[in-house]
């Protein structure tokens, strides 16, 4: 049995190094490659993934899990191998039961619904759009019908990113966030100044201090690079090659958010622990929990008054044109609050409003209560009502996102659920370190990823994300309320002396 | 069987872009990955590797072999289907020979022979590499043992190099070449100045030069790069994804030489025709034409006295302190000919007595004749009789070249046959295009590149090098005197007026 458990284990090592030369690839191809080597690149990436699935979904695997199953049971459930064999189980049902055919048709339904959409924008014409995004639905309902049948018809969308959890515990979730939200915008007033973030930006000089912040956050050397791209993400190799990307601007320094933000992600890989690398336990629990950590970094830390009383004379030393900011303007400016009907600049509180509002349009169109054509209507209605402004047309209103080019239900959700889980978790944070702020402006980050990592990121994908939120702050369910005191606070806080 | 054949076509294009996939893994090693990924990129890579191994050698590729036979022994030899069953028959049944655990031991004893090898050199002794090299040259005589019989034990070596090539044919060659190219070396006397290589470089100013070179010698918009890396090399996932290296040094120009060299093997990638993509033909006929095409670039084109007149006001527009030099000393300066111990620095007329002297040794170790322990002192009476300089120690000596490291022998000579193979070939395109001088100092690369590319990269690996080389410019057999009378014709030029 533990012959076998070792086969396994060198099985998923295996088919681990498939999926990160995926990423590799992936990564190259975003960063690095020649533009005319994309037709070549996905021919390779197909290959490539197509040989990681099959190898995956094996018989051989399957004949493995069940000869470790009694091993697995008569272990710790907490245990490293105990998890691995739950979770490969899990994986290794579900990636069984969609049919190759059906995975074959996503795909490329997806990539036509891209390029449609692409055209979509061009002609700022949803109607342009609606054709391919019939099709890539439709195989996306086809996709469902083959996974467990849940409470909702969205639960399965939702599980593929959020292992275990149920649309009611998301929607009891967004209930209660929605008016507060809505009332919290109003109580901010007028927007703060911040025209500041607008000017000379040298890319050298960001990159300098993009790179001095990673260093400060923790990232040992020889393990990360922070690379250009056009739309920025994190990925990983291993604990010890992490790739962050950013989007340099000259003109702005809005890219330094961003690369907080990754560098949150960056964080949580480093954190996961040696013993799961090269193994299905080496990743985030989950796509919400993993954007409760990029959230962290980006917002608890990177828009706090404590860190920049502690780095913004850097910033002034840097870019000299800051100097005639005061930190408060600031501090005001970068955590400025305006409803706008654009999900990617929106600012933390309205943030979840526009992740709310794509949740339950989402929920209607897979319960086939909304139907495609109506979508349009449906986004800039509901705009108004959420946010209160009016869409202008298909580009700044229903056209704005990727996601539903390949009809990825049950993402959007996570975006939300990261915010809401980054300040309860912050909250357990700060009883265990006290007073968190003295080390913001000390630069002193050590104590806080000291603390998420234990707590956290050395967990991997061992534990569904209710489980890992369980071990990490001893919370049986997801708890709104931190957040909205913490956005409540903070709004007061920015209102001018 | 069109059927058959089809499916071979599709099971082949898997292998490639596995194999492509690991191309990518290793690109991005040498060039961009954080140092520390290097554990997981170890194993990543064998696990590539093995995967792409194991689908090529499977019983399945060969059946289809056997089913395509008589298809392709109807079709025309030079067809790209009958090259492709040709070409695939003999990769698959020479990688076949070959017990997996050999090719493991020997990946492995390469590795440990290299870190010996490190440590040889930093204690600057032979003798702390004898006993890995000896395990990795025993792993290599087993390996050759499985190869078809040849009528040297050296052929084996040989022919993963040059496909079909005999070490007498080889030798053949040599043999004329050494004391001829002993001769010319002290025909050429006294060695120019050349001290304003070193200088003021500035990495951007090199790069930007660089990058105007690359794109008038031919690369379109798009499918190049060139990355910075510590030992430069080129490789390609596409004709379209091409990746050209150098080492910058911001105290010196020699890296425009050795980017206009991995330029030249990307042009070779670059011409070859679209219909060979994504299969085995996909690549050069061999090392030694391979290497004719980046020496062809690099010296026929790249240190030819009539690019240089159209060049060099550029240069010194760049790098202000060459406004001191003239053109003539210029050009003395980077054709310098002068014998020392070293083969990486060495000239365009020592260059090849370097190559012979590995050839000669490695014969000997090959057919026994010459013991390991020995290797040092008949290096050092061979670089004496050859070019006349004594060796200092065994870092400059016998420890100079990782080469051996992988007992990869038989690589070595095809650095000496591109020598001679580019200036035979470059006759046939005087005879062709005319005045290529003009052409060179104008800048007019068009025609030089669409000449060799028709002749040569075009074919990929469809044929062995001597087809290739037959189809080229109709030559049966390589011949030395081209070579020979350009180096002493180039010799005599250099002589001050």
């Amino acid at each position: 049995m533990t012959a076998a458990l070792a086969e396994l284990k060198q099985r998923l090592a295996e088919v681990y190094d498939l999926e990160r030369a995926l990423g590799v690839l992936g990564w190259d191809q975003r960063t690095m490659m020649p533009p005319k080597g994309a037709a070549a690149r996905a021919e390779a990436s197909a290959t490539l993934a197509g040989v990681a699935h099959e190898r995956f979904v094996s018989d051989d695997i399957g004949r493995l899990l069940d000869e470790v199953a009694p091993l697995a049971d008569a272990l710790d459930y907490d245990s490293d191998d105990a998890s691995l064999v739950r979770v490969t189980r899990r994986d290794w049902e579900k990636e069984r039961r969609v049919p190759s055919e059906l995975t074959a048709a996503w795909t490329r339904e997806a990539a036509k619904a891209h390029a449609a959409w692409l055209e979509a924008r061009e002609a700022n014409d949803f109607g342009v759009f609606l054709p391919a995004l019939r099709r890539v639905h439709d195989v996306a309902l086809r996709w469902a019908e083959h996974m467990e049948p849940g409470d909702s018809p969205y639960d399965a969308f939702l599980d593929e990113y959020e292992p275990g959890m149920s649309t009611a515990e998301v929607k009891a979730v967004f209930d209660v966030l929605r008016p507060e939200l809505t009332a919290i915008v109003q109580e901010a007033g007028e927007p703060a100044d911040h025209s500041f973030l607008e000017g000379e930006f040298p890319r050298e000089t960001q990159q300098e201090l993009y790179e001095g912040i990673l260093r400060d956050f923790g990232f040992p050397e020889g393990v990360v690079r922070l690379d250009p791209t056009v739309h920025p993400f994190a990925t990983t190799f291993a604990s010890s090659d992490i790739r962050l990307t950013t989007r340099y601007r000259p003109d702005s320094l809005r890219a330094l958010w961003s690369t907080m933000h990754e560098a949150g992600h960056g964080l949580s890989y480093l954190g996961i622990a040696p013993e799961l690398g090269r193994s299905p336990l080496y990743g985030n629990a989950s796509l919400g929990l993993g954007e409760s950590q990029s959230r962290t970094w980006e917002n608890l830390v990177g828009r706090s008054l404590a860190f920049w009383r502690g780095r913004f004379p850097e910033l002034q030393r840097l870019f000299p044109h800051l100097q005639a900011v005061e930190l408060d303007d600031f501090y005001r400016g970068i955590n400025r609050v305006v409803a706008t009907p654009t999900r990617v600049t929106a600012d933390e509180v309205t943030y979840s409003l526009h992740i709310i509002l794509r949740f339950e349009l989402e929920q209607e169109l897979v319960a086939g209560t909304l139907a495609l054509e109506d979508l349009p209507e449906a986004w800039n209605a509901r705009t108004l009502e959420f946010l209160g402004v009016e869409v202008e047309d298909d580009l700044g209103g229903v056209l704005q996102d990727v996601h539903w080019t390949r009809a990825s239900y049950g993402y959007f959700p996570t975006y939300a659920l990261g915010n809401v889980l980054s300040v309860q978790i912050w909250r357990a944070l700060e009883e265990e370190l006290g007073d968190l702020d003295t080390q913001l402006e000390a630069g002193e980050f050590g104590p806080l990823y000291e603390s998420l990592r234990r707590r956290i990121y050395r967990h991997g994908r061992k534990f569904t994300p209710m489980e890992t939120l369980e071990r990490a702050i001893g919370a049986s369910e997801i708890d709104p309320q931190p957040y909205l005191a913490y956005l409540r606070s903070k709004v007061a806080g920015l209102q001018p002396a």
